[in-house]
């Protein structure tokens, strides 16, 4: 008889990870660099540590396999919210028909974080490594905004300042998000702005113009270089950030084996910058390398507004449209593509994280994409279901778990699905509201758009073989 | 050393308490009866039942000290998100400069419910309970929309349709609630509307009519006497919310003995209804009555701008301004007030539950107000201490506790408080804008002002020595 009163996995305050979970040492090809935009060579240390906390820049680079998260940030992690808890969905599997025990659902709630997703995991660490540093302000830039509340609070916990250049479609669409921030005493600023050279040729074109997290981000990091108090953050894409998120992963793996599961089936993340993506694949991902777990299917889910890894070129891109941040070696959609103003504004970058581009040419994870529409119709059933309702990026991750469950009923499969609910919608109900009133609509981006946006790109010349 | 890894105390899902706690037969001095509005005299059993589900007609009188909380709910509140957890505000005591042992702030978190309050634990009671009778509708009124939220999910877990007529100044002011209850398949509709006999009256005086609870209630009751399938359901006032609140105060018992206290010296709640504070107060306040506890404070917060308690008088009086919900005796601003449009719109009502009258008349609780520009200001000191951004009802029990704590400083006192943190405010977000930008306003509300309305109120003669 199903036991209920294990539908929500827990793990005690002192069960939060004593690690992160470093996947560059397991690779199965090596890591590329970032790149310095200024002349195209690797970043030496002393640059990156100009932009970024020391102890980032050292974790960027680390081939240690774990590297230890300090005690008072555990401490941190538990007072804020970790562990975070693990449900069995039994409510989606009886909404979706495959209840009982062949097909089992579990999603791993990062949504109940003060800010409402899986960033203050990253967040906290960052405000803490900055704070260590004699740092007073991090300057930062958010899509969606759940980024900047995640870095807005975590600075608020250490005394820091923190400024945020957040895209203008997003700070038009969450008023919400602004005023969270606000609380929390971040500086927002929509993004393209006045305050930057970067953001102002932009805004000076089209006070109105939508913005896109490149454009934040060259505001951003050309902020940070005013003063050498300043350090910049991201909330996605580089290595540090997807090791921070690992938390997630190993939680997940625990949770698990008290549920009596040793590895599940399919492991599934919506994918932007990559970040929640990878805290739930990596200790997977490290797991199926090794060998431990050769079968598991790992899953990213794109929006087809902006399907980087489906759909993007494999290079050398700019982090960035104004090219001041680092050069990566990624998926890219070309660093000045401007995707559609989809509700899911966190999923609205032109590349991917480096790690989560290796991962897929190496085949250990894979990648799909789904239309706005219908990822919105899965989080009204998960809402419905589950009680929860989703953010429109996480959306992406349901739908698809969805789907792979669907597939496993009609196949006659078992199979244990596991998925990041990487954030609540709280903040994004005019998603929904659209929904409702029939207005919500996809984005068709034709090959011909993203060809040109590739070709158009001017994508920088780096010599691979100098490294 | 302080020990931040026990900063947030759990219980496991398997902890969920199995009773409730009625405090019915340990009142000093006998409960009141609901007296049926259209003869004057105490609501017979079916009559009542014709109003609400059969279970929670029995449940309203009682007389058992404990009444067990069925399996199958019990499963339901673990799946859906109790136990929830009992924090230790280090945050919170170093931004007051109470660090230490001496003075201790815990605070109850029902914000982790899915709908974000306190609410869930009555609609999921209440819905479980209409589906074994075979109800298929339930109606409600709400205030805020923490209530008609909290319903809408309770009714989409067990597929019964939800109703809500939401007071209109809440329904312009939070447009994410109506969204949020329309995810569930709630139905809602502004009030007084032009959809029932009670609402049509003020609606075509004044479209625009800001609406109170009151009229809310009159609108709601008259739509559940329109099918024998539909039963009308309370968020608060009556006795079996308050009662099925009571897992609030158990699980704080249990968590504050996990962190070695076996009884706080102050236990402090909000007031509206009187359920959240009820909820909490009741399994502390049956440990005072019968001795156990002899010392401990137990204090009710209301807004200044509807002090029922503070400033009410003590009478029979009507439920709701249509005269249509049962009559109540309680403390009372009289059945007409409308109060002032403070954000804490879950306040907003002109009595309290009988329970907590009782309870206020013979001492075991004592009851204090603030006004809105302190408790939205307290809600920005905890949100930047603590990460949470409170609701605005909330706001009223964060600032109490903190006058508590620097009140105990000064004398140099030890004390352990705690109190409920009843929900958080993502939903409540103007409120906090119209702070940040200097627009929000304190209501004073006149000696002359709650007497005028009380005297006016046209109370209803009950001879009490009928029963």
């Amino acid at each position: 008889m199903t036991d209920y009163f294990n539908a929500r996995i827990l793990l005690d305050p002192k069960e939060v990870p004593k690690q992160w979970v470093n996947i560059l040492p397991d690779l199965p090809t090596p890591m590329t660099p970032l790149i310095n935009p200024m002349d195209g060579k690797p970043a030496p240390f002393e640059l990156a540590a100009a932009i970024f906390p020391k102890e980032c820049v050292i974790q960027e680079v680390s081939q240690e396999p774990t590297i230890p998260i300090p005690k008072e940030l555990r401490e941190i992690y538990a007072r804020s919210h970790r562990p975070t808890p693990l449900h069995r969905a039994y409510g989606l599997e009886k909404e979706l028909g495959v209840e009982g025990e062949e097909i089992k659902i579990f999603y791993k709630n990062e949504s109940v974080s003060p800010t409402g997703s899986h960033k203050p995991n990253t967040a906290l660490a960052q405000a803490y490594y900055a704070k260590a540093d004699g740092i007073n302000e991090l300057v930062t830039e958010t899509g969606a905004g759940q980024w900047g509340s995640g870095l807005s609070y975590g600075c608020s916990l250490f005394n820091i300042t923190c400024t945020v250049y957040m895209v203008r479609a997003s700070f038009l669409q969450k008023p919400g998000r602004k005023i969270l921030m606000r609380s929390y005493d971040g500086e927002v600023h929509a993004s393209p702005s006045r305050f930057t050279e970067s953001g102002r040729s932009y805004y000076e074109n089209d006070p109105d113009h939508p913005g896109s997290l490149g454009i934040a981000i060259s505001e951003a990091v050309e902020h940070s270089l005013r003063s050498e108090k300043i350090r910049y953050s991201l909330g996605s894409v580089v290595n540090f950030v997807c090791l921070h998120q690992t938390v997630v992963g190993q939680e997940t793996q625990q949770q698990l084996k008290k549920a009596g599961i040793d590895q599940p089936d399919i492991v599934i993340g919506c994918m932007g910058g990559g970040s929640n993506f990878s805290g739930m694949a990596i200790p997977f991902a490290r797991d199926k390398i090794r060998g431990d777990a050769p079968d598991i299917q790992i899953i990213g889910v794109e929006p087809r507004a902006c399907p980087s890894v489906c759909k993007g070129k494999y290079t050398w891109d700019y982090g960035d449209s104004a090219k001041k941040a680092p050069i990566l070696k990624m998926h890219t959609l070309g660093h000045n593509f401007i995707p559609s103003p989809i509700h899911a504004g966190g999923l609205r970058y032109h590349g991917i994280a480096p790690i989560v581009s290796n991962l897929y040419n190496n085949g250990v994870i894979e990648a799909t994409m789904h239309h706005q529409l219908e990822v919105i119709e899965a989080g009204m059933l998960f809402a419905k279901a589950e009680g929860i309702l989703p953010a429109p990026e996480t959306n992406h991750a349901v739908k698809e778990a969805m789907n792979q469950a669907l597939k496993a009923k009609e196949k006659n499969e078992k199979k244990t699905i596991v998925f990041n609910f990487s954030g609540h919608g709280y903040f994004d109900l005019l998603a929904y509201k659209e929904y409702m009133t029939g207005e919500l609509e996809n984005f068709e981006l034709s090959e011909e758009k993203i060809q040109k946006s590739i070709n158009d790109a001017d994508m920088p010349q780096i010599d691979e073989s100098a490294f």
